[in-house]
């Protein structure tokens, strides 16, 4: 813990705002000696974490998720709550735009001081997104946030990444029942804590309620939750700001119920153990597949699997007898 | 490839059914001289195999499952194809009895001169048993048989393996949807490529003609596919021996779009090269998570994960780096 580091500790402790964002930049970087600074900072502030409700939200495009954050934050940094929202994302190229690159996007949310709105990072691996993301919530819980969300759109895993690092998870739907759920990926209603049907307001708002019921059936296609707690299907409408108390009274019910059982710290604890094991996997893999001869063994090896003239396993045998020996020498 | 092999080799390609058995003893084997022998012989029986239709076949216990699948093995001998039939699941203990043990539930198959039961492997890991599943269908394949059915009762991951195996997917489903549904485990349904609801005869059959129905509606809670196939609902009597020739037509038709489309061969590939980086990844961590001194290591680092006191990116590099170490002396 070297002094600069302590000072940047004590700055994040008192919610500046410019330490705040000096240190995610820090936490971002790829520089080794970064890497070492940011972990030390990191485990500095670990005492001060843990008390925030975490908050995931996912939705197609077009749900209205923007809209939905910024009219929730606000009714949330009303009430006194301090909010951050944070997004994971890879790469601007599949999600088609960084979804945070614009805070106009929550015009009225940004420029609240109780609220801070971080940009997602423009690009890289979702793994990398994923761990930026980790380890911002804890700069703002040590910050004294007490409500981090983490938005999603839901290209590839990122679903799963966002539920494996938040307690609650929201899912914002569309009023069209039938031709939306198609679009709804495979998992995404089983992970999600809170449905709300979003844009349920004026001429939608009959849609809205069928659609909602159509939900609640539904999740009886699903499998029973061996919790003590069952999803729920909610409607808001962000724009009309009607709903919105409802969906954070269930949202503290969640995490009173969860707490009350316990199921809540247990819940942080196998994920705490799920991210060291899947980045020990991520590593393993990475420093066997970027090993320059493995490298080349591996594209003849698959050649061979995919012709069909070896088999996988005896592949993957030698595969790992060259890794075996390669690290000997 | 060893004279003995050689006599094995030739002796499984004119299906002799001792042959069959012995081989697939050697390749249950843990002993390191069996696994090269073994996997010697499969390397010589591969320029056999890739002609059988391989079928995976999943339902929760009750189902019918062998009543099933001899009824269907028995309509498929009949028509003069050689049927083998495999099994993956994990130890008795979990699945609550080694299903395939008891010949006596496959009686009529069981003695067909044109069929084949493995009893499945009574104990072992998930991983193994597949493996050994896998090589068992090489075997099969190269002694002639026409059509390759492997059995799992759903226990933990097996439906995924099983799929990752086979070309088509069947799900047995109960005649009672409403509370049935609520047994099916997560992304089962998405993985299906033919649901059948068994047991549609007598005062049951109205309830399924309801659950098809239901299911039907069902699956446009999921994610449409983006393939020539899109799965289909059928209705079966395994006692009244009702449906059977309509599933047949069904899986023919499915193996002739596949095959004409290109994507039996494409999904073919796939597998194995996926089998191949599973096989790797396991390798990878078993040798890691194996090593004496890193195993220590692992349980002080969890500790401190699990207590907060470490961050899990941290906890990952510092057992990574120790693994690094322990390599290079």
């Amino acid at each position: 813990m070297t002094e600069n580091n302590n000072l940047v500790l004590d700055e994040i402790l008192k919610c500046n705002r410019k330490a705040i964002a000096k240190a995610i930049t820090l936490l971002e970087s790829n520089l080794p000696e970064s890497f070492e600074k940011g972990q030390s900072l990191l485990e500095s502030l670990l005492p001060y974490t843990g008390e925030a409700l975490r908050i995931g939200i996912s939705g197609v495009p077009g749900v209205g998720k923007s809209t939905f954050i910024e009219a929730f934050g606000l009714f949330l940094v009303n009430l006194g709550y301090r909010i951050a929202v944070l997004a994971v994302d890879p790469s601007s190229e599949l999600s088609g735009g960084s979804i945070m690159g614009d805070k106009t996007r929550m015009n009225q949310l940004a420029q609240h001081p109780k609220a801070f709105i971080r940009p997602s990072p423009s690009s890289g691996v979702l793994g990398g997104v994923a761990r930026n993301t980790r380890e911002a919530m804890i700069i703002f819980e040590a910050a004294g946030f007490d409500i981090i969300i983490v938005e999603t759109v839901g290209v590839g895993q990122s679903e799963t990444l966002v539920q494996s690092m938040v307690d609650l998870f929201l899912l914002l739907i569309l009023p069209n029942a039938g031709d939306e759920l198609q679009g709804i990926k495979k998992g995404i209603l089983e992970i999600s804590d809170l449905i709300v049907v979003n844009k349920s307001d004026g001429e939608y708002e009959f849609q809205a309620k069928k659609t909602q019921s159509e939900y609640k059936k539904a999740l009886n296609f699903l499998p029973q939750r061996n919790t003590s707690w069952q999803p729920q299907i909610l409607r808001c409408s962000s724009i009309e700001k009607k709903g919105i108390e409802n969906i954070w009274e269930s949202a503290k019910k969640f995490q009173k119920i969860l707490k009350h059982s316990g199921e809540l710290e247990e819940k942080r604890k196998i994920q705490a153990s799920k991210w060291m094991w899947s980045q020990i996997k991520e590593g393993l893999l990475s420093s066997f597949k970027n090993n320059p001869y493995i490298k080349i063994k591996i594209l003849e090896f698959e050649k061979a699997v995919n012709k069909g003239s070896i088999l996988p396993t005896l592949a993957a045998k030698k595969l790992l007898d060259e890794w075996g020996n390669k690290k000997k020498i």
